[in-house]
Formats: structure tokens, C-alpha cells, sequence
């Protein structure tokens, strides 16, 4: 038997024509694997077709959406991950699950190597191959575009030459990736920061600019984990998925920044995450609520470190899985109901209760009803400020 | 010569009557210290003859205003400072400044204490106190609220019965502070965290449900700092109260959190802050264009660090000082304009350039002139990877 | 039936005329509750009478060496928990062990309220009313000695006119909390940091200055706790055991700080802890051998906070508790054998090897067998390079 | 004129070889630099002839001893620097300090690249590189023994062939990297960590075994720098090299440790460094006296971090000049004496006074003068415990 490879597949140009380039180059047979992970678009089933009439030996289609919601989205959720305090790591989250298939049917399979479509400056190269490493690390990764010089011209090229059954896209301007978190969109007029956005970019949003009524909508969330919406009950997917046509009609969740990626350059990246944003924002929201304040203070680190830690492609890695314990553990009390009101590109939490809620009414009250002893307070301020105090007599040599 | 109190003035009841209060209870003379903040509202002349109508043997009017937009909202903003990631810290900044001049004024009028008109369940009072601590430690804090029992009904008859020239607001409902960076409303409804705030609770912000055209302002950064609006020179204390009318008008800056108190009680805040949250949107975004990503990443800590310390009222600590000369360090080249587009409750960066931006085109694009060597990529991976993969062997027992 | 509440007992002056101080001053009847933590001296039993006859209506002891040991001492190991990085936690420890059983002794026994001897300026204090706080809300702590003015002066008075059978230490002029994992001692000669303290002071250790022949001793961990010392297996408490008696007699772990005590003053502080020392020594050293370097590195951190929230007498403390689960999840592979040399007060790690070992001699080697590719160094160096050298051009101007 | 490379010249077989390897390989003139960073052993004069007798066309020596104490050493001293918690950074503060002077020759000389001697899986390449990237982007780095192959069998048979005038040192089993910091070495032997060290392998260190009468050295510092040494005034660099004679009569600051490389390996390495070790034992005990209890816990944050840049070779990065300037901060009042007991492997702090002291004795004392007043702890008691309370009484359902 030949030795294989097995090629993350998108059935875009890239990889229809990876197919027979890494043949070409590395004289293995290619197996090609799709996975669903909410991105939309084809039937998975035209896609799986088309690796084979591309020079696939097989073509295998998993379907990975709830996979996804429950194991990658929902802990990014119960970090609040937003690298640089705003990106929702989108393609981040995407990267290791497809890893994780890719290294399992090349087991399955007896491939020795797995390939993905990503070029040589980005991040996703880093966390294709650094996952796989850390499942499989036998295995090799082979990046035809980077190591194989595999162009988007040689690509056009190759494909009319093979005759290859290739959607060909009226040369889209834009570079997309998406999946059932979010969108991202690449394309060269963003490449000045100075540039705005324009409209056309958005497909999971609304223009926030065209108001329409607002909308509420009462999340309901059970150890840090949606579970309803409005009172019916959901699954994390159903979950992802009923706010991001709740809150994208609304506009909710575009993102536009300069992003430091893991290879040292800066890049300017457009995204739209409408689910993502307005659950964490429930679910900070909540976390307000029934954390004590020495948790909070100190998730803030972690979370901040989780979202790094994932955007760098570590996310097999044994510091990720030891945070995501520390992370777990504090969500036990997570549980109550966020109410959110959705408009005009802003989603607003209004509204928050919880049986598990720290907020003790009878000691926040300034009304009847105050338990809080104020009297302590003075003992407290004394001693609290006391280190000041006695740097303060040294500092003014009193 | 009588002992003498310095308590901070603010014109209201309490505070009025704490004149007459203070002297009763400690027989001490009171001067009376009025902080303009940029609180707005009544005459500051007015209310220093309120002071002496109440009987305070010396009133003093202060105005602080530049000061305080110059030494204190300026490092918040070089801090992004966002107390649980979403209170721009309106009340804990403006206490160390006022404490500033109680303790100055103290030390000028031969006073031996000084007094606020703060309860003894919130955070001002920590603050007050601390900062008087460290600034003049011989100073003895006294807070005739919390410790000589003067509590609002008993304010309202002592006034009454010595017939003081209080303005007796027709019981707002509402209890306020606010300054020049923002204000703050707590009322009895809103203890219930369940209750969504309502339009009459607001003052700097418009309601962002009303849609109006939007408006785009540029502003210019300085090693950190706003220097210029629309190719405008401005003050620091102008940038402030320009963004106010600006974001203001379009609902921008309103916040509604569970805060964790200092004196450890959960309470629900609201706060509107225009031009805090404008100004620290376009200054997070022009750090991610102008400073290196170790650098984003470490500051982002030190920012929680000092939220925090400034919520707990250690702003004129020996750690919070240091921190400021971290955060100065850092703000050296963060110099450019940022493009803003306000509306809807949004300040959104649409724009941003800098002679000092780390962001290289050449090495970001995708398109002619790219100069990124991918090969390195390689390298770089297999190395990155190699702890994963290592600690793989041993998990995996292979 | 009366009011109850439960005292912690030492046998000593203040808790046994605290027996009767605290019923005189309260009318509540007062139980005695002796702790064994390991603290050596007295036979528990006569403890036990003792506090009868100063007036106890009930005495409890419990043997809690063993549920000191695992529960409170391994933790603290796998945290490698040093507070100002000398201190192992000695009488921090110990307190929410003791606060345990009050509570539990409380409930039992239906008092209201429990109290301890400690004075009001140390940290003990906080250590026992906050765990009681977080176990038992309902509970009032009292503290004779500052609450109830139980000074020594009084406490000596007290005893003679009551005839208390007090076993008058002849005026020790050292005061001492001890327990399995270390001795303190303070006294007034060293209250002054420039004076050295002497050998009379230690009981644990022996003169390091008086070199003995070494001692090597094998201890072997599992998943981060010591299972077998030489080769023979011990629990927890046998290991610490037999580690004071092997480190101790080589003057191992003698500490001596000024140390930053929780109600904001400085102290200088004597300790030994010969067995605490020798185990993180040997920790660490394992640690180094089987722990990813970004865990290692993210750890350090980890410690530092548990022990600050250990130290400040939050050990019942939500943060702790996920802090814990996320160093045992770094356990997981802390297994192997350290070979400690001990001679002259040092516990020197001379040789470490585990099944679970991250070190990787074929890649190590500089000698035949090499597997390093160096080649990807090249690489990997450019990309990390690469923000330095972009913002280098930037200041540079070049 | 010819292109030149400017290679980092040790005056050993592997860079004398590289001169003339580098010229073949490289077409390019090679200056070569020998930098006095205190290693000791050969006089620079030799080195420097050597380096033209082998067929560099210029040979440069610079004296950076009194550089490399004051900009580097005592940087690393004022951040206690120690990576892992054990090891000075000896090689790490060399690496930079020697690339300043490489790219500051190459600059003079009109040289387009460096040059060093490192292999391409240790640290040293990477803080070469990285250092010469952030201070000269446009120079080119290159690493005869990692990119030209040049292995120790090739260099032998060239110096051979060459007839080179290299000290062919009759094959010591030893690499060895030393400057007036401390000493590293590596050998065959110690590759299996459970081999203990032996007693040849030290030189900066007597047998810490033979146990020799204790001297006492009182070391001033001034704001964290050591100023004087047993009252006479002393540079930086005098300090150091004194503290090495001193401490390493007594055997203090061996080190053994399994290190985590920054190219994703571990290794053994073993260090002695008795100059280090003692001065930051000395610095860290007077930074408890001096600084307050905040700076004191957050500072063991930075020190890590500042501790890993370095070791990673990120000398010249921003962030690390933010946190240099943070420490700096913190530095101000951290004068005053230490006085150390130098025997046996240990430099033991045994007394600490400071005009800067925070230590307060009327408030640490329990005898009299006692001005703590411990009434006001029971406030800051119930209010420390608040949180913990609150949650208990949810978390029982209470």
C-alpha cells in the first residue's frame, strides 16, 4: 500500500487542487476529509464528491457542529475569550477539532502525514500543525501552499489544466473562513487600518445603522452553559445558532481590529461573531452575579491567558487543559437567567437573576431593611490603609 | 485656636448639616472644601456660601478640573481602566483628588482632621480615607454619617430646626455622583438587578434607541494622550468634555453591572460615561496598532492591577505609582489618530494610522510586495510544537 | 440550656483562664476543643482534664494528624507554597484545620459562637474567624485576649486567684506555635531585625554549623505527593514525619523574615521546618522534570496567589478551591524519585528520574544520538525575532 | 571593499576555526570581537592576536566588565532575577551585552552581518540573534556551527590542516560558559539527571562539604545596589567580583537543574554563581523591610516575567524596558544593610536594618510601647470575611 496523506478539505480552489499537487510532490495517495463545524455554504455531500473526482483515494464528510458547540465553543464561553479583549477566537476554536479528525482518520486510515490548505503567515498553519503534533506526534504536517509553493495562480493553472470540477468563484475579492462562531474576511482594500469596513463584507450581521425594533430574549444558563432560550430549552448548537440569527439581525457582533498574530506581524482582521458576542456578554454578566469577588478579580488573568494560550494553537496543550479545570470549577454557580435586549448593533444585558446569586439585597439596601454593620467599616479602612500609612510617614521622613 | 475639621463640601443636605454636626459632636471649628470636579450643576460661588451660612468658619472653593483630567483621567486612560472589565472608575477617581486638597488645605489651616459625608457600606469612604492616609498621615478621617450617626432623616430635622439654607431637592429618588469623566445613579428600584434601568435616569447620554445621522470624529493621540478633535488642539480637560457632548448625543457610555465592593457586598451600579468609554475604545485600538504584542498581552494584567487598586482606593500607593511609570514606559509611541463613528449607543473605530504603527504592510499582505518569508514558518512550528509533542510521547505512552 | 460556644485549647495560660474569662464575661457555657496537629508535648488526655478542671463543661480531642497531613500539608506541597517565598505556611495551615473541627464541634454540640486565644494584631485571628465565616456563617467567633481584654498580666492574676492548675512555664521568654509542618518563634530580642537569632531558639533543627557525615535519602512522589521514602512506602504524615527527623538533624529549614503580615504591619519572623523544606525542594525538582515549561512557568504564579489567599486566611475561599484543582490537575504526571543529599542546613537535589520524565536525552545530547533537527532553529529564530526587529525599525526611524 | 561579518571570537577552537570557515562559506571578510564580560582564564591581548593569526582582518577587544555589572548584572539583581526560581541568568545577561558591541562593530567597521559560535538547539543562538535583530534589524546573523555545518570533528581537521594556533586543551570533557556572574557547564555525564554532580566540575566554588569557619560580610546597598561591602565603598563590579571570592570560599550558589530551553527541550544543566546567589539573597531580605506589603506581592510577578524575557533571549524587547523601569520604580527606598553568614553552601541573612525601613517596632511589639490598636481588627475582620460568609451561606443553601 502507498503510503497517504490526509488533507483537511474545504472544497475551495486551494485544496481541490492540493489534491493532486501533493500526489504530484510527495507520491502519496491523498485521503480527503471535510468537516462540518457550522460554516454553511455546499452540501457537504458535493464536497465529498468533488475531492473524489479531484484525485481523492477517499473522501470522508463528519459532521462536528455539536462537537464544536459542546466542547469547543462552550469553554471558550466559560472563558469569555476574546484575544485582545475583542476577537472571539473564531478560526482558533476551528482549527484543533479539525485536528483532532484529521488525526484520527489518519490513524483509522494508516496515513502517516496530514495536510491542510493554510499558507506560511498566518496562524492557522500553527494551529493545524501544533494540534496534530500534540495528538499524533508521529505524524508529519505538510502545508502544500507554504512547503510545496503550491500559488493561487499555479492553482487557477493547474485545475484548468487537470480539468478539475472546480466551483471557480467570479474572483471574490474576499478570504473567507467561518464556522458556526463566527466570520472572518480578509481582502485587500482592509489592508490600510484606515480604511473602514463597508457593508458588503457582513453576511452573519445586519447593518446595525438600519434600526428596527429591539428584541429580547432571556438566556438561561446552567453551570456556565446556555441551556434556554426565551424558557425553551436548548442544546449549546441550538444555542449558537438561534442567537446568531437573533442577534445578527440586529447587527450584534462585528469586529474590526489590529491583531497581533503568533508569527510577530500585525494584520488587520474584520470579523462578525453575533452569538459569541452577545453570550459572553450574558455570561459576564452573570458571572457578576454569583462569583466572589477574589474569582472574578483572578479569572480575568486566566481567561486572558486561556485566549492567548488558544490563539497560539495550544489549545492540546497541558497548561490549556489545566486552566480549563480551574475555569470549570468556577462555573458550578453560574446558573440564572440574563435577560438581553438586542438592538441597533448593541446587545445590552438588562436584566439578571439567579438562585445562586452573592447579591444579598438586605446588605446592598440603603433602604429599610439594611443588615450591613457600618460600624466595621472603620476598623477596616484603618487596617487596610495601613501600609500606606506607614510608607507614607517613611516617604515624608515624618 | 479651636481645633479645626476640613470636611469636603459638596453643597448638598448632608454634608450641610455635617457642618453643624461635626462642630457639635467634636466641638471642632469646620472649613468647608469645595472640589469642582466638573460636577456641573450649581454656581460654585453658591455653595460656598452655603458653607458659611451653615456655619463653617472658612469655605474654600477649589477648581480642580484640569487637574483632575490632567493627573487622574489621563493615567485611567493610558490604563484603559475598567473596573470588571466595564466600569471606567467615575467615583474612585475623583476621591483622590479631592482628598488631595483636604489634606493640602488641612495642612494650610492648621486643621488636625478631616471629614467626608460618605456611609459606612460603600467604597468612598475607603477611598477618602486611604488617600488622606497616605498624603497626611497624622490627619484623623471622620465621617459623620457613619461614625456620628447622622443619618438622613435626622438631616432633614436638624436642618430644619436650625433653619439652614439647604435647597431641598423635592426628594429626587436618586442618589448621584458624577464629575467630568461620568456619572453615577443608584435608586431604590434599581436594587432589584432583574429591574432594567429606565430613560429618566439619565443625564450625559441620549437614548441610543433614538436613532440620529452619524457623526465621525478623529482623535489624535499623543504618546497616549488626546491632543487633538477633528484636527482640533485640545486639553486633555476639552478632550473630555468635548467627547461628553458628542458620544453623549449618541447614547454612548451607559453601563449597568453587579460590581463587587470593596468592603465585600455585591451592589448593582449604574453609570453613564461618554467620553471615557469613547476615548478608552480609540486608545485600546491605537495600542494595538502601535505596541508590540508582549507588550499588549503583559499591560493587559497591569490594567486589571490598576483598576483595581484605584477601585479599592490605593491610588496613592507605592504600588499603584509603579505601575503608572509601567504604563508611562509604554505609552511612548502610542501617537496616531484613531477615527471614531458614533451612534446608535456605539463607538465604533472605523480608522487607524500612526507614524508609529508596528503594522507593516509589506509584511501583512497577501498581495504584490509581500516580503514574509514563509519558509521560516516551518522552523518555527516544529520548535513551537516540540513541548506538545513531546509531552504527547509521554501521555500517549508511545 | 445556656448558650455554648467553643473554644480552641492549647492547655496554655490564655485559653485555659480564657476557659473562665470567657463564661464570666459571656454566661455562656464554654466547651474545650483540643486539636492534635502534630504539635508534640503534652499527652492530649491531660489537655483534655485540664480544661475540666479550668471549667470547661465539656473537652474534646482530636487526633487530626493525619487529616492534616493529607488534607492541608500536600496541598500546600504540590503548591510548592512558600509565602514571600521563604515562608511554608506553618500556623496558616494549621488554623482552618482547627476552625474546622470548631465548627463542626459547634454544631454537634449546639453552641453559637467559637473562640481562640489569639491576640488582635497577628494573622491567626483572620485565619480563624474567616474559615469559621466560610464554613459556619452563622457562627460568632469572640477572642478573649482582644475582645474581651484578656491580657497576659490579667490571665496570670486570674489563674492564681482561682487556682487554675496552670503549668506555669517558669516565664519562657519565647512564644510558640507549632505543628507537624514547623515551629514559630518569636521574642522580644527579635523584634529587632538587625539581631541574629540564636541557636537556643530551635527544637526541630539541630546547629547546621556543626557538619555531621551526609545523608541521601530517596524520596518517591505520585502525582505530586510523597508515596515511599528510600524505598519504603509512608503516608503523607509518616513522611513528614520521618523528613523532620532526617532533615532536621542536618539544621535544614531554619527561616528567619520580615514578613508582611495581613493586617498591614511588618514582623520578623523565626520558623524551622525541616520536613516542608526538604519536600518542595524535592517537588520543585521533580516538577522541573515532568511539567511543560508553559505550566511551569504559569504555575509560579498559581503558588504565589495560593499561598497569598492561604496566608491571609482564605483557605475556605472559593478562589482557593479552583486554584487547588488546578494544581492537582498539573499532578497528573508529578511521579518519580528525587535523591536529596542532606549535610550542613541545605536539602540538595543530586539526582531525579521518573517514568513520566518531559527530559528527552536524544534530544538533549549533545553526543551521539542527537535528534535535534538544528536546522528549524533558523526559523524559529527569525519569527520570534520578528517583533523586536519590527519595532526596532519603528525606533530606530529606520 | 569586500562585505564583512563581524563574528563573536572566544579565542576557542570552534570560533578561531569559524574565521576561516566563515570566509569560504561567506566570501566575507571576518572582524573578529572578543568581549571581557569577566570569564577570566586567557589575557584579551593573546585572544586578540590569535584571532589575526588565524585570518581575521581586524580583531577587536573591548573590556565591557564595568557595562556588563552596571547595565546588566545589577538590572537582574534588582529583579532578583532567577529563571525556574534557581538559576542567575549567567549566560543569559552575557548574550546581549555581547551583541550590543557586535552590532555596534558592525555598524563602525561597515559590516552587513554577525556572526557567533552557538549551536542551533541551545538559548544562546536565539539571544544573540534576537539581540542583534532589536538594536540592528538590517544586519544579517549567521551561526557557522548550526548553518555552515562546521561540527567539533570538522573543526579539529581544519584548525589541523590549517595549521591553526588553537590551545588544543587536551579534550576536556567540558563546555563551559563563564563571566563574573557565574559559570556554566555541560558534560557528557551529567546528560542523565539521576548522575549526581562531581566535585571537578566547579571552580567559581570550594566543596561546600568542608565546612570552614563562618565569616560575616555586611553589604550596603543603595537603592538596590550594593554600595559597600563591610563599610568600604565598592562598584557594582567590585561587589560582584568581591562576593565571588567570598562566597565561593564557603561553597555557596552551586546549582543543578532540569531547565526548560526556550527551542522546546529540557536539559540538565549545572551553574555555580556564589556572587549572585548572595547578593540576591541580601537584596530580596532588605526589599522585605522596604517595600510595601503590594509591591512586595506583586513584584514576584514581574520578576518572573522579567526572568523568562531575558532567559529568551528578549534583553532588548519593549516590554522588558517597561518592566526595567517598573522595578526601577519600586527601587527607591530599597537601602540599607544586610548582614549575611557565609559557610557551608548557604549565605544565610542574619540581620537587616534600614533607614527605609517599613518595619514599624511600636506596632510589631507585643511588649511595651505597643500602639497597634487591635480593636480595630475585628471590623476588618468581618468585612475581609464578607465574601466568604456570603458565599458560604449559598453554597449551603442557608
Amino acid at each position: 500500500m502507498s503510503e497517504r496523506v490526509v488533507l483537511a478539505y474545504s472544497g475551495g480552489l486551494d485544496t481541490s487542487v492540493g489534491i493532486g499537487w501533493l500526489k504530484d510532490a510527495t507520491g502519496k495517495e491523498v485521503v480527503a476529509l471535510a468537516v462540518d463545524v457550522g460554516q454553511g455554504g455546499e452540501d457537504m455531500e458535493d464536497i465529498r464528491q468533488r475531492a473524489l473526482d479531484c484525485g481523492a483515494v477517499e473522501a470522508v464528510v463528519v459532521d462536528a457542529k455539536n462537537e464544536f458547540a459542546e466542547d469547543y465553543l462552550m469553554p471558550a464561553l466559560k472563558a469569555n475569550a476574546m484575544y485582545q479583549k475583542t476577537y472571539p477566537l473564531v478560526s482558533a476554536l476551528s482549527r484543533p477539532v479539525i485536528a483532532r479528525h484529521l488525526a484520527r482518520i489518519a490513524k483509522e486510515l494508516g496515513a502517516d502525514s496530514v495536510a491542510h490548505g493554510c499558507t506560511g503567515k498566518g496562524n492557522d498553519q500553527v494551529r493545524f500543525e501544533a494540534a496534530v503534533a500534540a495528538l499524533a506526534p508521529d505524524l508529519t504536517s505538510i502545508a502544500p501552499v507554504r512547503d510545496l509553493a503550491l500559488t493561487r495562480d499555479k492553482a487557477i493553472i493547474y485545475a484548468e489544466q487537470n480539468n478539475l470540477p472546480i466551483r471557480q468563484s467570479a474572483a471574490s475579492p474576499y478570504s473567507i473562513d467561518k464556522n458556526v462562531w463566527g466570520r472572518a474576511v480578509e481582502t485587500g482594500f482592509l489592508e490600510d487600518p484606515w480604511n473602514a469596513p463597508i457593508e458588503d463584507l457582513y453576511e452573519y450581521t445586519m447593518d446595525p445603522s438600519v434600526l428596527k425594533p429591539a428584541d429580547e430574549v432571556v438566556i438561561t444558563f446552567t453551570a456556565g452553559i446556555p441551556t434556554a432560550i426565551n424558557g425553551k430549552a436548548v442544546t449549546p448548537l441550538e444555542a449558537v445558532e438561534q442567537l446568531n440569527i437573533l442577534a445578527g439581525k440586529h447587527g450584534v457582533g462585528r469586529i474590526d481590529v489590529v491583531e497581533d498574530r503568533l508569527v510577530g506581524i500585525k494584520s488587520r482582521e474584520v470579523y462578525e461573531a453575533p452569538a459569541a458576542t452577545a453570550l459572553i456578554a450574558a455570561h459576564e454578566a452573570l458571572e457578576s452575579l454569583t462569583l466572589e469577588r477574589d474569582v472574578n478579580r483572578y479569572k480575568r488573568g486566566v481567561e486572558a491567558e486561556w485566549s492567548n494560550l488558544v490563539y497560539d494553537g495550544l489549545w492540546f496543550s497541558g497548561l490549556k487543559r489545566s486552566l480549563d479545570v480551574f475555569i470549570d470549577d468556577t462555573q458550578k454557580y453560574v446558573s440564572g437567567d440574563i435577560r438581553l435586549k438586542l438592538q441597533g448593533g448593541r446587545a445590552v444585558v438588562t436584566g439578571q437573576k439567579s438562585d445562586q446569586s452573592l447579591y444579598d439585597f438586605s446588605l446592598a439596601t440603603y433602604d429599610t431593611g439594611d443588615t450591613f454593620d457600618q460600624s466595621l467599616s472603620k476598623g477596616f479602612i484603618e487596617i487596610w490603609s495601613l501600609p500606606s500609612k506607614i510608607s507614607a510617614r517613611r516617604d515624608l521622613g515624618a
